[in-house]
């Protein structure tokens, strides 16, 4: 049995790279940049050199390599095709057999970014000792991966745990990103709680903290620990949205746990606070025990899942 | 290799049996009562003499039966431990094990009805040709079951596909049986929809042919068939909720084709004119295209699934 695998996440700008043992331990971690010109042509061809280099300066045997397990920002299907990468320029090809290809046949497994990640975070992140979870990333969007019986739930057509887009309110007049009205993204991301807080700085006449400087979630975060009542009513409404997001989601899925991860989770816990009364209230009975907790692993989850795809 | 498998569909006064080839062709159909006495500890006895019965009458070798798949009202997880089935009056107990006891060592499988039933939709019925799928069925309540890669999605407690309480509506003010507020249920299932059109009967002078008799499920669709303006409302209303749930559903799975059956889907196929707008309005793009079918098999979907789960 081999000893070393490799995990690869291929994001905009650059490429992470891992080197693991098997059980997770990682031994090596570095960055290429991500060259999209040419229709991302040059992504797979550096990723195997890069590879290869690392094989080499380490002095392993090829067969000590499991293989390498590849994380990218698309919807990836259960064969390894990518159906389109829009930040990588990237159209439908398939990258297990193009990457198993350049790397003389070594075991390649491919999967969607966010649903690696989700992996990552069963393995050695905040969902350890679980194999039904839901990772949820809040972020400048909010996006999603599903894990049913330790494996990936890529869906049908790579778009299984785009949570991000599920609708949550009826009478949304803006539109999302995606197109549509009411997306659970346009309250619980980033950008969402900056919207909710400056529509709420607008309608009330209340002082606040956030009047002063910059909106963002970190401020609204930061202005809710201090006790801001008007950041405290843009974190229930938040947490409402996400809260009843989520409760569907149990109801659907009926997850062990929900691992919450993103730019906004470095808020922490207390994002719980906001986000369990509408859960609680929402969810089928069944599923109201639903555990939560935050991300560990941060930009690393998606080399740890990238790793651990090969290893299943 | 077996040529012979038995599908097995407990309900609160019957249970349902079936012997198949392994090919799924139906040999022989019969039922049994379900003797819910002695908090329903005859129940498995009862099976499993009446298969060892079947297998005597039809002279089958033993070793020649697959085994026996076994479908029950309540939650089971993937080890076949049933955690309550309050219509039986069963509380937690090995259902598979203590079947393959009482059948001298034979193999046996244990799922919850409803997501045995949607692997038999799957195997011979509307889905057929899929491996992902949502099992809607609109009965008195609204139940669902979930098949990923063409295995049952069990869930961390067998809540899984529990998709009747999906919080669809945030400004309800009479409770769904399960407690909560606003579940699908409340809207979707045959009771659902009665509720639907007494309200709109009570809210409206208008004329219709509810006002003259019973109101039910299936004297809206009737109604709506013959172009009576309120029943059209009230199925709109209907739709809309139905459609929106099921496009939340649609972002998170990401299924090929939702099948709906249960008593309300003998509507047949006008369900879907009034389904599709909002579920295309609010599902994720790359979800839209996801198929609509109608469940073919009824009241024995639940003995193909049940004998389905063992082939797999």
């Amino acid at each position: 049995m081999a000893n070393y695998v490799f995990g690869v996440d291929i994001g905009g700008t650059t490429v992470k790279l891992g080197l693991f043992d098997i059980n997770g331990n990682v031994l090596d971690k570095w960055e290429i940049p991500t060259r999209t010109e040419n229709s991302g042509t040059k992504i797979l061809p550096d990723i195997a050199e890069s590879i290869q280099a690392k094989i080499a300066e380490k002095g392993i045997a090829k067969d000590d390599v499991a293989g390498v397990g590849v994380g990218a920002p698309g919807p990836v299907d259960g064969d390894g095709v990518v159906h389109k990468a829009v930040n990588l320029g990237w159209n439908q090809f398939n990258l297990k057999k193009e990457l198993t290809t350049l790397l003389d046949g070594m075991h390649v497994e491919g999967g969607n970014d966010a649903n690696v990640a989700a992996l990552g975070e069963m393995w050695k992140g905040g969902g350890q000792g679980h194999k039904n979870l839901v990772a949820v990333t809040l972020g400048t969007g909010v996006g999603g991966g599903i894990i049913i019986n330790g494996k990936i739930m890529t869906g049908a057509t790579g778009a299984g745990g785009e949570i991000g887009h599920i609708h949550v309110e009826d009478h949304e007049t803006e539109a999302c990103g995606c197109g549509n009205y009411g997306c659970l993204e346009e309250y619980a991301s980033a950008t969402g709680i900056t919207r909710l807080a400056n529509r709420a700085l607008k309608a009330s006449d209340k002082d606040s903290v956030l009047r002063n400087g910059e909106v963002s979630a970190k401020t609204v975060f930061d202005a809710v620990k201090a006790g801001d009542e008007l950041a405290i009513e843009v974190a229930k409404q938040f947490g409402d949205y996400l809260g009843k997001g989520l409760g569907i989601i149990a109801g659907v899925i009926n997850p062990e746990i929900f691992v919450i991860g993103g730019g906004v989770s470095k808020a922490g816990e207390v994002l719980f606070d906001y986000i369990k009364p509408s859960f609680e209230a929402t969810a089928f009975h069944a599923c109201k025990d639903t555990a939560f907790a935050l991300a560990t692993l941060g930009n690393d989850a998606g080399i740890y899942g990238a790793a651990k795809m090969v290893l299943d």
